[in-house]
């Protein structure tokens, strides 16, 4: 089943202790994308200036990605630049120039709206919203929010919350929307808010889904996908939204949705978020194989399997 | 088989978000002890002052913990003083007071000498040399140590870490003791240092084991355990001591160490880690059963178990 994906596209600048990259492919919705391009059909929304080349499209167009609903309009392209100085889980950003992305207003083409999945990125949530509200088909819709909206925009992201599906967010950000530093308590307060589930990313230790009681099947215990433990991180950013992608690509490639499906993509999340931080920006995720995927989700399998 | 302890005893004075406690019985010896004995006959080496009474001494005493190489001086057992402020993963020290641990001089009773498995807890790592050097019939020694003997005596923890089979340190640990912040290739440089296998524990996203090459079997992969969300943390102190408890207490309960063995002994620490912070000092400890303690490891397994 396809899905469409909702989010930005940027031009990111990048210093981490492997190196350094000027005005590399970046944005939340391209790496979203890529990562859920090898398990299912995807279709972005998003919005870019005059700077963006086909060049860059064919990025997208390279993963069979509809591309349909990038909007271009005049000016620049989003940029971002930031650096990764002691610690490779944590951005300094250098600089944020929204350019087109701030007045950025997602219209879905028409012939996305037979989608049955959606993936809501990390923009208003307002935006995020009304999204859904004309997407009215949709099966299953996940989101992702950021620390700005949860305390810039609490109501409006409470309203959004009670339209979401599967929340994919990270430790810090699930503590302060619960306001609990707890993290289990944090989570049964977020999904009290809306969510059936709720996946929390905790960078290099993996992620956990928590479950409302009922929601696609039976049991209380959440469950956790550890990450590999990597040697080799060229560049973090992106590695949440490549991990949504492939949580999002493989649960929209599947027939049914239930705990068992969950469970594998919480793994295939965390198998993509380990490529994409592999190399520079996207590097990683434009040429991968399935096969490549599948058997590092088999390593991932065995790095917590008791006989 | 049994297994020889050696470590401190403590009275701590204990504040977090659930209360506070005074001058209840700590110590790494006591909590790694009391979660060992549930898989294995433990045999301790310790000292204390006129303060600790035999109602002290009757808590291992209650648990089988045999109680002989405990050595009873003059002047006060150590305390310590701490509080768990905005993160339960990290004490303020309010004060340490050494007393007659300052001069601790591990002395193994003879009848101690038949053990096959030592675990030298976090003293000076010249005195975990010559314990190890005087238990020269021991098959495995596990071992732990913290920032201030990595800075404070390098040279001294070098050469212990030769006579380490099985050495049990946290992230900030490893990446400390490796000058290297990537926590795998940090995992690499130490074990090239001595152990034959490495624990690293991850505090509430629980612990990997990397091996060194060849080391208890083949492969070169780690494995993960993780920890169990908990959402009544009441008192984080002596989990750490409690997981080396139970990862040695299993590990001494069987008769090949092999590598599946390692795995299912990372999650028994894991599990004794979860049950220890449930409530303040050692009161969760005391009173388990094995009943409890395998129903928790089977829901360990569950949580990151695919089918």
């Amino acid at each position: 089943m396809s899905i469409v994906a909702v989010g930005s596209i940027a031009f990111d600048s990048i210093t981490t202790p492997s190196g350094a990259r000027e005005n590399i492919l970046g944005g939340s919705c391209t790496y979203f994308s890529l990562a859920a391009s090898y398990f299912t059909s995807v279709r972005i929304v998003a919005v870019v200036g005059e700077d963006f080349t086909s060049d860059y499209e064919d990025v997208f167009r390279k993963r069979k990605i509809d591309t349909k609903g990038i909007e271009h309009v005049k000016g620049k392209t989003f940029r971002w630049g930031g650096r990764y100085v002691d610690n490779l889980n944590e951005a300094k950003t250098d600089f944020t120039e929204l350019n087109v992305f701030e007045n950025f207003q997602p219209r879905i083409p028409q012939d996305y709206m037979d989608s049955k999945f959606l993936f809501l990125g990390n923009i208003h949530p307002s935006l995020q919203a009304t999204v859904r509200q004309v997407m009215n088909g949709v099966q299953l819709t996940g989101g992702d929010t950021m620390n700005f909206w949860i305390n810039g925009t609490r109501p409006e992201l409470l309203q959004t919350l009670k339209l979401i599906n599967v929340l994919l967010i990270n430790d810090t950000e699930a503590k302060m929307l619960a306001g609990d530093r707890n993290l289990p308590r944090a989570a049964q307060r977020v999904l009290a808010m809306g969510p059936q589930a709720l996946v929390i990313k905790h960078g290099e230790y993996g992620a956990t889904i928590f479950f409302r009681e009922g929601a696609f099947g039976i049991g209380k215990h959440p469950f956790r996908a550890p990450a590999l433990p990597i040697e080799q991180v060229q560049d973090p950013t992106g590695a949440g939204d490549a991990f949504a992608g492939g949580f999002m690509g493989y649960l929209a490639s599947q027939e049914d949705i239930n705990r068992e499906v969950l469970k594998r993509s919480l793994f295939y999340g965390g198998v993509m978020g380990s490529f994409a931080v592999e190399r520079f920006g996207t590097e990683r995720l434009q040429k991968l194989t399935r096969e490549e995927i599948d058997s590092r989700f088999q390593v991932f399998r065995e790095l917590t399997h008791l006989e």
